[in-house]
């Protein structure tokens, strides 16, 4: 057995905590798509102070693209509920630091950045109910596939709040006829982690021209027999927060999610 | 007919925003319990801006406690999602008005106390919850008797956020044992209106030494082939917002809730 091959069932196999810290000791950067099946990932917003409540309130007034699984005061790295022990400024593979709305850099701590000044926002990702899409036996060619989800920024503005407003942006799954009640009940289950879709059919009535031609991400088909099925999409935060320009702001990178401790399972309303 | 039944007619039979003008002019000063049917009414804190930042955190940590239905930006008085074009300042019958956590004044306005440093939470009510308790065949004898229910102070912390902490507060009702998991299932519906329940059964398991004696409300007892199930309460924020002792603290006076235009079906996450 190569040491490529162990390498790559350890990490398989690893819990959160072990990813973790692979990922601060820089032993591995990959996107975490597939790695701690079952357990929570999470998109990262850190942003200076000065922004946060109005932030906060957004996420508070735009539950489905802003899921909140938790809020880290300022200053502080650790998720004490999400994941004790951990250190959100070392602990994901990649980061993203923007200045005033511009990419600036793309390292993998962000350690020598973290001030007194900086909340930390931890928002739900789609693996989790993509996870339940796959459980009540709906095929997700993205994910079949390694690609990235079709996304689509909408007609449908976000409530605003403070200095933060911007369009909803939308992920799209084709799902059969037969199973689109089932996806919205099996997704409704899961409201912190985006839950239920927004708009079930025409992509005309949310302001998306051409469903096969996404603004992000990868296109999809839509087939026979299948309806098109809009989730919000983690991606509307991020976008919303880049466009108030605060001097500082800190994500996770595109796919490189921060692994939590928490199980999908958890997140359940009922 | 006389004049008094008429009005108690009109009454009963008004909707929200007949309600909340009835309530702004004067003319009608009662608890809101049973009134406008069907609709959400919620609980009111109002904070300065200097605490609103670590009370929405502490809300978004204790979401069973704290659920919120809306946050107002400091200044405004229109609560738009939830009541558009009503005054959170006088569309309450009855005010508290608390000065460093010392109650000062129960007036039926706060207009001439607002100000530009005021942020407005309104919060869920268990009314919501207890029709579709009632609606699902349990039966509230705090309700029929119009009597207020059974509340404890327990031994389980609130998850603190800034100067924010305290115990959690629940509420109590008797169910009979073949009805337990239906008032679970049916209460789970609504996670924005305290939700499910956070205990069922042995009463000393969350700190509570004596069942019959609540140290707020009335007392309730649990009969014969009955289990205590006890929902988180909207007093746990209230009391934690007093404890901080902000220089002033508006909320509703108890029983007298805010009536939004949301209905509670609206509230149902599924």
């Amino acid at each position: 057995m190569s040491t490529a091959t162990t390498v790559r069932e350890q990490v398989l196999q690893a819990g959160p905590p072990e990813l973790r810290r692979l990922f601060r000791e820089g032993a591995l950067v990959r996107p975490t798509s597939g790695l701690a099946p079952g357990y929570v990932q999470a998109n990262l917003v850190v942003l200076p102070r000065e922004q946060a409540f109005d932030f906060l309130l957004f996420c508070q007034r735009n539950p489905r693209p802003c899921p909140l699984i938790e809020v880290v005061e300022a200053g502080a790295v650790e998720p004490a509920a999400s994941a004790p022990g951990a250190d959100l400024s070392r602990d994901l593979a990649k980061y993203r630091v923007y200045e005033r709305g511009e990419l600036a850099a793309e390292p993998d701590s962000v350690a020598d950045l973290w001030s007194e000044d900086m909340v930390s926002f931890l928002l739900g990702c789609s693996f989790t109910f993509e996870d339940a899409l796959i459980g009540a036996g709906i095929r997700l060619p993205h994910v079949e596939q390694g690609r990235n989800v079709a996304m689509f920024i909408t007609s449908v503005e976000t409530t605003p709040a403070g200095v933060f407003s911007g369009p909803l942006v939308v992920s799209m799954r084709a799902v059969p006829h037969d199973r689109v009640v089932r996806a919205v009940q099996v997704t409704s289950r899961f409201p912190s982690v985006h839950g239920a879709p927004v708009h079930v059919g025409d992509p005309g009535a949310i302001g998306i021209p051409d469903v096969s031609k996404p603004d992000l991400g990868d296109p999809v088909e839509v087939g026979e027999g299948e309806a098109p099925v809009f989730w919000a999409c983690g991606v509307t935060p991020q976008a919303v927060a880049m466009r108030s320009k605060p001097p500082l702001m800190i994500t996770h990178s595109p796919g490189y999610m921060f692994i939590t401790d928490l199980r999908n399972e958890d997140m359940a309303v009922i």
